[in-house]
């Protein structure tokens, strides 16, 4: 069954607001075997909004609309809806009631425009919303004698999401042709996309029946594989089959076969050689701590760090002689590996990391261009460095750094 | 004039993926005094794309289309419009001999398919695209006895936005009736939500000419004004006499006229100052230095900082006697007050931020629960601290936090 999302809001035609509701209720729908065709994004005008409706039920079987529920002249995603199917809206009594008990509840005026939102279309069955005043409504109907199913669900993310995990899916499913579905998500660090794209898509475009998608990021790559069987076991089978040829494609680029982060995957592998961290930063100023101490439980393994933006901070915190800087320069392998060194060491840490490097877009010499990194990795046995020159703006070169530094680091760890 | 956008592409309808595009594009229609009525995303079938086509066209007066102009089976938008207006699509010869040339230029194998690239259709004008292979295309047409411009173009963003830039809107600019837009952004830091709301709905609902958005993230609002007049002038004074009107009502909240981020007035305000700034973060985990040195130049008054998570460190690198921490524990004003004093004192800076909190999901206690936070800031004068329980998930409380803590120090400074 093929299925329309409208997300109703003049708010996602500006430059500044998307809707995101989209995307998560698509993973849902896909899970149970339902895919999106099409998407349509229509602001706060019945004309269009019913234009957009008897569009969208023309050419697929369930629509779901999202939005334009609340109590506001601007909301009229109920009114649209009928129009367009020429039904009539009744005033629910039950609703009034409740609509009246939870403003008494909150201490909250009820004017009368707040009792739109006991209007009910003809026919349709009314979807508890516990976390706002707006409830859902689930239309079973008929649209040029064909079957249609319409949702109309609250806008706010949450309200509209809780409401369709309850309410929505389980009418859902006993409705879609039962479809069982596999999903894995494999990712790789550092891999150059050209060379993704060369190992990868001979393997994958074979399995015509399982779902690809990549998605690239700053040196990181994922793929998620979804199949949709009428069996568990045949569905599994196939994912499993074409991650297995993923992975040993992709050699040690790989780091996780669940969908795990870079920074989780590290700090397994800290767990399980009792290992601690601690990292000095130069042109990353943060982000890598930050992308560490993201994951919960993080301060089990990670001691912290230092941000060395000046010379001065890089001779205070890490030990870094300053005749070093004046020798070889802020940027450069020697520096790099005395941040790793000095911060392992003033810490106590088993690992030290030194990052420096131009993230621009000023501070680049003849020599040294922007983005241009030297990452350093240390521990009591070996200090060791990579030099990197980066592409992009200060912010790309600064996450791409991160990722190195983390792939440094599993790739030690492993 | 109206204007619809159609992103066009398969893996802009899964969970993972969404069209950035049509926020551009929207921009600087919206510059010009055009109006977006509707977005809509639709997959590479050729049957669903000439239904979202011709749906559009029967309500707008300007199509836009992004993707589905390369090379591959699966981009059939040239193919789409051809049919859904009944047009011929002609292989232009001179395109032909570019893309041969660009192929023997990038020694790249030319595969007959890739051709179709050169296919134009019948009225239409070729736009040259520099960042890619596939040029966009520009038809002022005519459906159902109305005037329509349609316009193709390139889906990777590399592509799609220079050339709109400077094939699409100069053309536009002679098609559209002038107008003259203005716009302002305004900035308030950690305001309550519902209080914002409650004093500026109340003002900028009564300027009806003037079309305020306002974006709400972790402690931070967005006001964006704009007004399209057919003057510059009357156009320039409403967005003014507006902004005047919110500046006033947001009183200190305000940090920023002019859309400038709460990290460069605070970088502003050091260097006004003559000032340096250092951090010591425990919860925080390197999220505020990340943010101060996103900004291109802040080495000029950010010294750095330590991120201290291990109580040993808030020691090492912030001076914090243990026995302060083991009386009032890592999480008390104290301890946040002796981070910012020994961050300063050590590093040498004018002012030290000291951040110390519980960001969940673990580490409450019965006194102490997820989302309180301490935020001290020092200077040779004085040391103050704010206690603060933030609600939401672990990025949520350290974004809020790292809000929080910037504001503080933006207050001192002013």
């Amino acid at each position: 069954m093929k299925s329309e999302i409208i997300a109703v809001g003049s708010e996602m035609l500006t430059p500044f607001r998307q809707d995101t509701n989209s995307l998560y209720v698509t993973e849902k729908l896909n899970e149970i075997g339902v895919a999106v065709a099409f998407k349509t994004i229509v602001g706060d005008r019945q004309k269009d909004l019913v234009n957009a409706i008897r569009a969208a039920l023309a050419r697929i079987d369930i629509l779901i609309l999202m939005g334009g529920l609340g109590p506001t002249e601007d909301d009229l995603t109920r009114e649209a809806v009928a129009e367009a199917l020429s039904l009539i809206l009744r005033r629910d009594a039950q609703l009034v009631a409740a609509l009246h008990t939870r403003a008494a509840h909150w201490r909250l005026p009820m004017p009368s425009n707040n009792l739109k939102q006991a209007d009910v279309l003809h026919g349709a069955a009314v979807l508890p919303n516990p976390n706002g005043s707006a409830p859902g409504q689930w239309l079973d109907t008929t649209f040029a004698a064909h079957r249609k199913l319409i949702l109309l669900l609250p806008g706010p993310p949450s309200e509209c999401r809780p409401l369709f995990d309850a309410e929505c899916l389980p009418r859902l499913r006993a409705i879609v042709p039962p479809r069982s579905i596999a999903k894995r998500t494999l990712r790789a660090a550092m891999i150059p996309e050209s060379q993704a794209d060369k190992l990868l898509a001979p393997i994958y475009t074979t399995f015509s029946d399982v779902e690809t998608t990549i998605l690239a990021h700053a040196g990181d790559i994922q793929l998620t594989l979804l199949c949709s069987k009428s069996s568990a076991a045949a569905a599994r089978r196939r994912v499993d089959e074409l991650a297995g040829r993923l992975e040993e494609a992709l050699e040690d680029w790989l780091y996780s076969s669940e969908g795990e982060s870079l920074e989780q995957i590290v700090l397994y592998y800290l767990g399980l050689r009792q290992a601690t961290l601690a990292v000095a930063e130069s042109c990353t100023g943060g982000m890598i701590a930050q992308r560490i101490t993201s994951v919960p439980g993080s301060s089990r393994s990670f001691l912290g760090g230092a941000v060395v933006y000046s010379d001065a901070l890089k001779t205070a915190f890490a030990d870094v002689p300053p005749q070093l800087i004046a020798q070889h320069g802020a940027v450069s392998a020697e520096v790099a590996q005395a941040l790793a060194t000095g911060i392992r060491l003033r810490t106590g840490a088993t690992l030290g990391l030194g990052v420096t490097g131009i993230a621009g877009p000023t501070g680049a010499t003849e020599e040294k261009p922007v983005g241009l990194v030297h990452i350093a990795l240390s521990d009591a046995t070996k200090t060791e460095s990579v030099e990197k020159i980066f592409r992009g703006d200060r912010n790309r070169v600064r996450e791409w750094t991160t990722q190195q530094a983390l792939d440094l680091l599993r790739r030690r760890l492993r």
